[in-house]
């Protein structure tokens, strides 16, 4: 026996995801990155329309300068965690402005999106609480439960009779569960049902935690995410959120209207146990979060791109993830060959994008994603959509239900 | 009920650890960092002897311009997890320099040093391994136990003779335990057995891991750690090390004689399911790389630093966490008020250190950690150690076994 024998199937699947293709459709060897929408794979430059940079901050004039800027002052790192000696002003007052810009009194920052679910939720829900999660929720919300000390209850994805029966098991313990939800599902791009959500969790006397991973910059007049866009936050306890999609960095946050977040400081295991993120990241970041809350411009031309596109994909007759226009469009196939040709075609017209099969996605259920950003001209989107029309002239389109 | 009743024991601890101080002992905000040894707190300039920037790579300029350049060619951020867009020419590069160093197959880049552990651990151990850990790892290495679906074992901090009897009653089950021990105790600065721990857990068909986060950079001829220092690289099977300590910048890593390590990419959440290191992070760390591999004017400099406080302190009496010199002094005291007034006491004097207590340490030792730098100046460390003489003088010193 061997620690790697239990890695036979995934060393199958990797070959079967590279056998016949000439570039690896996961962790897709990006040779030069020459702006938010445009870079080299295998010596060839392809429009980008699979990143999470959905305002293209990433090349911002402005942020980038920030970010030098903080490295010539401050240096490349902090080498110590915030509990230690990383807590540097500069961390301070991003925490202040991202909770600022919600009215609340209370945000902390974390050094990836990743340790932000697993820092805000195993601290906020420990022994004698219950975290009751999305069954859909990402990664990093499942693996925070696994950390947490809570009981963990999954309700039914986006179905909020099946949360109401939960919660209404749980009596008087419900003023301890705390539910769990995404604004924006990044997989298929679908919404969650935020006002019946936030009805429920309240009627019960339970906590809200929304993560607004893939809404924050997008949604909103103030670009604060969707909880802002349908009025709810003033029902919602806190929001996470993350540094790496539309604020262009790495890292993430958690902002209540609650002062006692404060005190999870004290007790968030990833919180403490690591170092702070470097004086680069936090100013880039800083600057980010203006150019979000002044950015109507960025948001303006986002969503034009997206009408044109889902428009597009309606009238070509493609099956996607949702009828809600977003920043993500899925394309659905059945067949795991169906969906590597749509992806291998697009890549060959010059358009990466990005294949999400089983296990990452349920069984059946074979993704070809593709996520725009405020940066892409109105060529690109052309060029996108020109890519699509082609592969769909060229093969039947699945219209399986 | 709330959840935030669970806090009242840690808002009673914060409020203790303030009062009295002028500035909190935890958390101690830095108004302004001028330097990788020096920085401005409540206004005032301090020697920094409190963070694990032990070669002062922070300021390197090399570094610094290479991460400036990374950020004015590629951007602030990737905003995609390796396996999908965030898979940059610079990543791979600075796994294969790692790996190279040691002159192994695999090596594998983290967000953070947090994720490192976890990612490595939780995926290489699953369901029918089992984890054996030192009893006093640290958090992200029990985090990961936790994390993983393997079975957990903890052995006795550094008994080589408890770690034999439990690998022994696993019998064949040996073959699917892996040990799991750091080489450098960051609290104490104690370092593990390693030659036994090595020959134990090869007798018994075990697999070794050896967390070098706080010796990376210092150790050995090339700066590769203790186990590079002590010629048991060849009986070791991987190596985990963080980005931000000697590297001075932020992320972690894992390395392997195995080039199986390679299969975990498809299999680690905490690899897969967060974004991709920043360019301007990578690109620094590959400098901070060729600086340690080359760096032996930084390490001899620090271990004359090394040999001066040690001896001083002796001479002074201090009651040390252990008696072989390393870049870390814990200064060991029986009582809490005894710690918190050191530590005050040698901020008062312009020296910034950290103070750790239960329950963040054992109960009954109470820590002034005190950690050099590369980066200080001979005038530096003679100001550290003028402090500590004042200091000795002033109060008896505790004798306490």
């Amino acid at each position: 026996m061997s620690l790697f024998d239990k890695f036979k199937v995934l060393a199958e699947l990797k070959k079967a995801l590279g056998d016949g293709a000439q570039v690896s459709s996961v962790a897709t060897p990006m040779d030069q990155v020459h702006s938010a929408t445009s870079a080299s794979i295998q010596g060839r430059k392809v429009v980008l329309a699979g990143t999470n940079n959905y305002l293209g901050l990433t090349f911002d004039e402005r942020c980038r300068a920030a970010a030098i800027a903080a490295i010539e002052a401050m240096g490349t790192g902090t080498t110590g965690s915030r509990m230690a000696s990383g807590n540097y002003a500069g961390h301070r007052d991003l925490e202040e402005a991202l909770a600022g810009a919600f009215g609340w009194p209370s945000g902390i920052v974390f050094s990836t999106g990743y340790q932000a679910n697993l820092g805000a939720l195993s601290a906020l829900a420990s022994t004698g609480d219950t975290l009751v999660i999305d069954a859909d929720s990402h990664a990093s919300i499942h693996d925070a439960c696994r950390l947490s000390q809570a009981t963990t209850i999954r309700f039914r994805h986006n179905d909020p009779n099946n949360l109401e029966r939960h919660l209404s098991r749980l009596g008087a313990d419900a003023s301890r569960a705390l539910v769990v939800v995404e604004s924006l599902y990044s997989v298929l791009g679908d919404r969650a049902p935020l006002a019946e959500i936030t009805e429920i969790t309240k009627r019960y006397g339970a906590w809200l935690i929304v993560d607004e991973a893939h809404s924050f910059g997008l949604y909103g007049a103030r670009g604060l995410g969707i909880c802002e866009e349908l009025g709810l936050l003033d029902k919602v306890d806190f929001i996470v959120g993350t540094f790496s999609k539309s604020l262009g960095g790495v890292g993430g946050f958690c902002v209540s209207r609650h002062p006692e977040l404060e005190l999870i400081r004290m007790a968030s295991r990833p919180y403490i146990f690591t170092a702070s993120p470097p004086p680069g990241v936090i100013a880039a970041t800083r600057c980010a979060l203006d150019r979000v809350l002044e950015g109507h411009d960025l948001r303006a031309k986002l969503w034009r791109h997206v009408g044109r596109l889902y428009s597009e994909l309606e009238r070509l007759g493609y099956r996607v993830g949702t009828t809600t226009p977003g920043p993500v469009a899925a394309l659905v196939f059945s067949e795991r060959e169906e969906a590597k040709a749509q992806w291998q075609g697009l890549l060959d017209a010059g358009v990466y994008t990005n294949l999400m099969i089983p296990p990452a996605t349920p069984i059946g259920t074979n993704i070809v994603r593709i996520s725009l950003s405020a940066a892409h001209s109105d060529e690109e989107i052309s060029h996108i959509i020109g890519a699509l029309e082609q592969l769909a002239k060229k093969r039947p389109v699945t219209a399986a239900a």
